[in-house]
């Protein structure tokens, strides 16, 4: 399969091609850099010393080429569109046109000698109105207010096929599909989040209803505001209703599906790597009351999750890693896909698309087992808290993301248990590269008696008196077990 | 067993007497009349002609025959605690005090020629003052804010012995427990009815959540209460939630416990006769939401229900009756006890609680049948609609009680489908007559074009436009069938 990035000087198509062809693990090829190479002198040369017309036979010899090669990722040149013969050809291939307005054009060109742009700010404007209709018989994305991993993620979207893997979840069916975030177009009930909604607006019902999604939004106000869109729609019990957004969406609409008209079918397409890898499974949803994270909330099984990694490729960085984080903390726990983990992490962080597609499906998998022998969380579920003893100090304190903490609160646990002997030392040094690796490690320390505080008033801790807390730990991948351990002790590693 | 009733004059104890012994199955003694029909003369002349000494030797022994009887309920003279000897041997039975201020008191006897009043008002004063601590040795019932069924009721609590017959249905326990009520005393975590808190109030932990009961409180206002009730006390996913109260209670404290922590254990003491019929089998409860009833709420079972009939002998007048309603209408969709409820029609108008006991049992059982068969309401628990078609009319257009719409709204169905020779004349009849005893048919012509537009937008209308609507119909007690009907023939039998 071959991609081809059209669109004006400036639009992006060589930084954008580069991400996409690390993501989808393709060549990347620079049309420009290509001739530029061959020719053995710089594009500006070839336009004085040759002429435009010169330039543009090079141009299309090397497109036809390059349509007999695969797996590529093509960034072409601003005119190739000009040349009826050329379109042609693209239109037969994956051609996404990265669209911006001059003005947010001209802003970026500026800085750079660019051999169109001599003629100064007007060319640009003349330039983009002669081309735009051609431009316009392709596909695009709208890149001008999006970051570039949004860019990347809403052109995968477009070339994902869809094709899905459906896991045999020992509560429902959980499919992990590349580009399966499409299929929400057909559903009309839905509830997305603003942000999916802006990326991947292509996709999205004209009747979905878009909700904000974090903390905040997570409550009564909001669950109110879905209820009374699907009285609006006059949603019966046998019409399914869709969630699409982050653990703080699936939560909503999980809660609202199981309570409404006492339960109407439900299907999830989460959209953050922590609510794939964290909450597809085991239908658990939470809505914070006075405070109170979580507090309300049921077990509700929806009748399919749809995993898309393509979504999650529009994440911010940071937030991105924090599912990775929880991913990890997953394998640690079974041993499985552990040291394949470690290997693909480098991958992971560079989000190729194949390595997250494989690295979800074994996550959702371990995820179910763990939660299929304890579906009401009475115990053995309790080892998913790994990291989140400490984790729940740095989060208040350092003001971090939970994900960024529980990494942190990891580290320390896994510092803490290796001084005592508890864990190998080289357990610990594998785990502490491997979370360093993800989101990096400079935490800082804790003012000892806020720590001290929150520690005691852990929901682990024995009593509210209590001196001791247990805690999970991983004492080799795959073996866990339950630890009390001393409040001042423990608190020690982390102030 | 024997009860006696002690107390002034005025304080009720012959009224309340008569109907706690057509209640309680067991003759009735009034033991002024008993001497008076001994002597073959009035209280009146005995204490002018042989003096109160010979009155009070008379009662004496009066008394001490009467503890040699069985099954009785006795009203004993206001004096008869004046005596020592008296005291002890009632000490030894179930007495019961009715207590009344004295003002309450004189209101009520300056009606009536009674001997110790023509010292006028200022006697009773007196007198009340002389006996009250005499009176306070014994349990007393307050009757001056109660009516007369809230009194009997609570006389009842105190003397019923709490044995629970445990019934297995399908889903979780549930007991039929004459007295079970009491044991709600021992449950810290509980949300009771201000009604069932005000009657019962001995029995009631002070611990408790007090809400109101009734279609008003049933919202996510109420809800919040009670979450944060939760929250104050604390209560953990191993803590149980007590719900004591009609309908509204007990779907407020069902949701509530199914959505706190993501589900605590739940113990119901559904305390109106509907409630006990119709809301304790299936796990079924619900919210209202910006006007629509029930338009929120799920499935979550109790881990035991306790029925008591001696909570509904509390009920007022009406609101009783519906329950007897809804009981009749699954008898009548089962066949069992159909004939048998007919039987006992008058004795369940009365409250008698034996009856009472036998009929709930029978209810309950027969409700878990046929839920146990349609958990989740999707076919067969419809016929459970019954007569709710055309109640839903009444019950807007005549503004009258949901159970007596529903029993004008079977009446009417029935009639329909007589006329149609759908059914059997006599079965009309026999349903008819019933209906008639237990809440009366003084149903009044509905509004033709407003019971057309309720009629049409019925839930079950095959669609908008549609002018038939699919309703369930018993043909023959014990065995029902949904029909298609044209709307406007439907209307015919209520305008």
């Amino acid at each position: 399969m071959r991609v081809f990035l059209i669109g004006m000087m400036g639009s992006g198509k060589s930084t954008i091609g580069r991400i996409l062809s690390s993501v989808l693990d393709k060549e990347f090829i620079d049309m420009d850099l290509e001739i530029e190479k061959a020719k053995g002198t710089s594009i500006s040369e070839i336009f004085e010393k040759e002429g435009e017309e010169e330039f543009r036979r090079l141009e299309k010899d090397l497109l036809k080429k390059l349509v007999h090669r695969d797996e590529i990722v093509v960034s072409t040149g601003g005119g190739i569109i000009l040349d009826k013969e050329n379109r042609q050809i693209l239109k037969g291939e994956n051609a996404v046109y990265l669209r911006l307005p001059p003005a947010d054009l001209y802003r970026r060109v500026t800085v750079k000698g660019r051999p169109l742009l001599k003629e100064g700010k007007e060319s640009i404007f003349r330039i983009w109105e002669e081309r735009r209709e051609l431009y316009e018989q392709f596909p695009s994305v709208e890149t001008s207010s999006q970051s570039q991993w949004e860019t990347v993620a809403a052109i995968s979207m477009k070339i994902a096929s869809g094709e899905s893997r459906v896991l045999n979840s020992s509560s429902h069916p959980v499919s992990i599909s590349p580009g399966g975030f499409k299929s929400i177009g057909r559903m009309p009930n839905a509830v997305v989040s603003r942000r999916v909604e802006r990326i991947f607006s292509e996709w999205i019902p004209s009747s979905a209803l878009s909700i904000d999604d974090g903390e905040e939004a997570k409550g009564f106000h909001t669950l109110f505001q879905v209820y009374e869109y699907l009285m609006d729609r006059g949603l019966s019990r046998s019409d399914v209703l869709v969630g699409a957004g982050g653990g703080t969406v699936t939560d909503l609409v999980g809660f609202a599906s199981s309570t409404f008209k006492r339960g109407v079918p439900l299907i999830q397409y989460p959209t953050t790597l922590l609510a794939q890898v964290d909450a597809s499974i085991g239908g658990k949803n939470g809505l914070n009351f006075k405070g109170c994270k979580n507090v309300v909330g049921n077990f509700y099984m929806p009748s399919e999750t749809i995993i898309d990694p393509v979504v999650t490729l529009s994440m911010d960085e940071g937030r991105f890693e924090e599912g990775l984080v929880e991913a990890f903390k997953i394998f640690l726990i079974t041993g499985q896909y552990y040291e394949k983990f470690k290997k693909l992490c480098g991958k992971l962080k560079e989000r190729n698309l194949a390595a997250l597609s494989e690295m979800l499906e074994e996550a959702v998998k371990q995820k179910d087992r763990i939660v299929s022998m304890d579906i009401r969380e009475t115990g053995l579920r309790k080892v998913l808290n790994l990291g989140h003893t400490l984790g729940h100090l740095y989060e208040p304190l350092s003001r971090v993301s939970h994900g960024m903490a529980v990494a942190w609160g990891l580290e320390r646990e896994m510092h803490y248990f290796a001084g005592l002997g508890v864990i190998d030392e080289q357990l610990y040094r594998d785990v502490s590269d491997t979370l360093s690796e993800i989101v990096g490690l400079d935490f800082p320390q804790l003012p000892v008696e806020e720590a001290l505080r929150l520690l005691r008033n852990d929901k682990k801790a024995v009593d509210s008196e209590s001196a001791e807390i247990e805690i999970p730990v991983v004492k080799r991948p795959g073996e866990f077990e339950f630890l009390k351990v001393r409040l001042d002790d423990l608190l020690a590693v982390v102030v």
